[in-house]
């Protein structure tokens, strides 16, 4: 039994964090951190977890997240710059749920942030979140750069393809869309109910800071600088990603090819399912689950690959992706607290 | 570790109770039976399954059936006449999320389902599944008739008051608004997104089944034959039911007083959470959860209770519930598989 | 042609208002009032508008306003209190949506706003926008009381049967469930998109000021004071109310007896559309339209009339009203620029 | 005054031609056809409708259709094809709202839509109603084969850049998202709210026919044949297209010059508004409108356009458009029946 703390957990991945968490049998939530809701009950902000969980949230209070085993910062950006390196000091595990400390290059940070990084030295040692690429990696590390929702559903789409060394690694195009949760737990107009319901946009295009983060792993995994279109949508639902990934092929395929090279790619990874051939993801399939499905189509007249892919930005693309890195970190059976099957309904 | 079969598996209440049963400890899921998709995975007609459970759903076979120590039939009212003697007979307790077997008198039951009823017998013998108010009978039972979505919610809501003595037992009134998921898995042109979404209305308005079930158990409660308005209304979401209810009372009281009541009555009672004075029940509180909350209102000008209870209703309302009489049946702690945080989100 | 000036324009009652006055044939926008949005084209606040219409907000300045025929004032209550008696002296004719002019007795008001009354002899003088019940009132007046969402509702619902005499005037219940937008355009988190999707709730059960506003004019209609149990719910869809409205009969009826009396009780009021006995109103049968649906079910068990009423809260709950009592007052046809199917889709 | 008949006027576009229809100040409604609601009102099977207008749906009947002056067939590809040689015989102006007369190679329709094309000399002198494009021809024409939804949202987003010389040709993608209308009146399973709502995927990738029909104008356009990547998605809303549009630049360019480039294309039209630099369209901007909006982005670090477009599909996509090409048809101004504001909320 470990002990955990969540800062920031009054917001929308911190919540989902302490759900997940709640339901985890070697965890005990030890601290939830909130600087809107101190004093308040986890249970008065959020009345789902009457009876079920019952943690005061509190101010920021290093003595008291000191003595946690684990502590994941759900903060935004550049917010936990004190905090954590103090706890890693202190020899506590930190999962950050920020973009702080998700990137290779500290300039592409500095430049897609727009702000100074913090702790360079920190910046060099953390290692990026993703266990079905860097699960070696996690099981060692002291900081967890847990990366993003558009990013982890736009790595894991493309790069079985690019490491397959089938594709072109020009004219790449994500075009992806979100659900609501996506902004947070935010109060902001845009973001009512009677704006967003009923509407859908596209918004920050060619300029959303997953882009740099999506580009740092496809660059990676295709030996080569990777330079994508990026495009995010707002979709009047709560949860779900669905990226619709273009990759031109250097040579003629099939959607049977890229299933099977996709599956083989995929075959030891609980949270990764790719379709069989003719079928796709749904959010639905995936809403509240860690799972990402992965759905493989080729045009043949175009000699194009359009691979779609879906998840819970808020699980898989935050919450339960940190979960995940958690149990690798502790020595945890990978899929502890994240077996339980999502909603569809 | 019991082996449990699942009778009409692919319809919603069917499909919530495998999503239960797949995460319960001491189940194994044995039979999921299907006429529309026999033979195909449940992971195929529900893809959120894939990676967590691999059973093929089948026609009804009694020998496959039988084999089992529990069986929910989630089939639509008068379906199982055959196959539920069929089993009791051989020793395998029934849980009928049907409303076939939840009537003290046949004569109701005949009038409001315009059906005569198939086994008189088994009809008396049966129990009615509503933990918090027959527990020890259902400890005993061979067959429940477990409890309909509005019914529970009313009934929970209403029951200690009129316990209590201090309701008048004329007018009262249940307004009850429920999602789509109520209506089953259907097809049907009037729940088609585009029909359902952006509305909402009432039916069946003095006429839904749900009142004779609900009449019977405020009647047994106060002692007197109870007769009341009970209006569904459908609305624009998918998981839950919001019940307010009007109860004049004999004398003057207070929402503290109530609320006081309230919190006694059900004190030992896990799924029922009395909300604090001055709060109210939100269906997004319970949704994927077992809980029923109540929330307790007093207009001194009327000197009348308003009530406002809500469940999940394919949980509380449904498969949940199932599920915990099915704990109760076979002396598992109550609360064994249910005692995950619901959605919020 | 006249010109009209609509004050709070770009809120959400303010929005329709123009959206319907720009497609009005005798009305010129002269004027749109918006302290937030001053110096911004309506066409950039509500994009809907580009190419339709080309007026920019601007601060209140009374020199403008008053070159106007006619002034709607769709501010918070309170907010116009210097605004509309200058406008009076001027001969400007006032459509005042808020509450402040609703009322016959200024205690009523004083109670359930909590507020002094800053123009008593204007509430004298001031008419209740009711045409189906004050036309003729409404055509002489020079200050009209645009009445609440809510309350149109529930007296276009209710009043039939209170003049009727048929009424027992005892235990008349409104149990009225509304969109979002009857929350007007709010940044507030409670209806922020992810909060309010997928949830409903009651709300300020017993204590609503539109209470009181039902009450007055039930009262006058059965000519004795009539208290109620009215209860709010927020559903999650944008337009529309449907109200529920019980009341106990004197003697037995039936619903074929109850639709023809309302049938001709409205038989000249374009706007109330009464159905067929067996017909229930819907919210997508108003949406965007100044329709009132009424449909009446009657309980024979319990000698009780069900009332189910609705509308499109920002039409004929304030916006389309408005306009209806602007035809009255210049002697236009009552359905100029009105007569538009609403959206149903 | 023209008198007009629908055919298929039940279906989501031909109630919507229907509601268009009920406002046009030159139009005369004749004859609503259905097949499946004949005998009904209008106003039975869309209640919006009830005192707006009284016409009732009667089965096909060429004898009563005849007297028209212009038919709307709203009905399946294929289904008309006895019925619109009869007419056009007859003199009367038919706009076809199926695939059938939209293609200049009759062979492209016969394998995209995988069956023989029944008039192919009708094909031959039948007009693309998109009046942007080819105004001129259309109101001569006897018979118009009325454009797509996702078509119009793509060409017309597309063409202006292909015709200004300064696209590349090669690997233009259209990602489009589309609401639930656009699958017609459906009871089928997969459109019921509760497999909708809160559910987004992708469908037919590489295979949709709406291909063809952009291919075809894309390839006019820019004077060489262009094979596109579309791919179309179901989102949880009602009404609305939005399409993402993916275009190389053969040199430099930015958001400004490609936004003005836009703007003086479209300098005469009304119903297509480009939104001025760092503004994008919303699907709630054009809801319930004829407009199509087109914002521009560049990404200079790839040399390439990004275009979003987005229209209300049954109205531009559909519907409106089919009554645009009836003004232009009969030499009304092409805005009438068609200038209202849309619906934003």
């Amino acid at each position: 039994m470990i002990k955990a703390a969540v800062l920031g957990a009054t917001g929308y991945a911190g919540v989902e964090l302490v759900r997940l968490l709640s339901n985890h049998p070697e965890v005990q939530i030890e601290v939830l951190g909130s600087q809107s809701f101190a004093g308040q009950g986890i249970d008065e902000v959020y009345q789902s977890f009457e009876h079920i969980l019952d943690v005061k949230c509190e101010e920021l209070d290093l003595d008291r997240v000191r003595g946690c085993d684990v502590v994941f910062t759900a903060l935004p950006h550049g917010a936990s710059k004190e905090v954590i390196p103090a706890l890693i000091e202190q020899g506590v595990k930190v999962i950050d749920l920020s973009g702080d400390f998700r990137y290779d290059d500290i300039e592409v940070y500095e430049k897609w942030y727009g702000q100074k990084h913090s702790s360079p030295e920190l910046l060099k040692e953390s290692v990026y979140g993703m266990p079905e690429l860097y699960r070696d990696k996690i099981k060692g590390a002291r900081l967890i750069g847990n990366p993003g929702c558009y990013t982890t559903c736009s790595i894991l789409g493309t790069v079985p393809l690019l490491k397959s060394g089938m594709a072109e690694t020009k004219n790449i195009i994500v075009d992806a869309k979100s659900g609501v949760t996506g902004a947070g737990r935010s109060a902001a107009l845009p973001y009512s109910f009677c704006e967003c319901t009923e509407n859908m946009k596209a918004y920050k295009v060619a300029t959303h800071r997953h882009t740099s983060e999506i580009e740092q792993e496809l660059s990676k995994a295709a030996g080569e600088e990777i330079i994508i279109s990026f495009t995010p949508h707002l979709i009047p639902l709560k949860r779900g990603i669905l990226a619709t990934i273009y990759v031109n092929l250097k040579q003629k395929s099939s959607a049977a090819e890229l299933t099977e090279m996709y599956k083989e790619f995929y075959k030891d990874e609980f949270f990764v399912r790719v379709k069989d051939e003719g079928h796709l993801p749904e959010t639905k399939f995936v809403a509240g689950s860690n799972f990402v499905d992965i759905g493989l189509c080729y045009d043949e007249r175009l000699q194009r690959a359009v691979i779609v892919s879906a998840l819970d930005n808020i699980v898989k693309g935050a919450a339960g992706q940190a979960v995940q890195n958690m149990n690798l970190l502790f020595g945890f059976d990978e899929k502890t607290g994240l077996k339980n099957a999502g909603f569809y309904l």
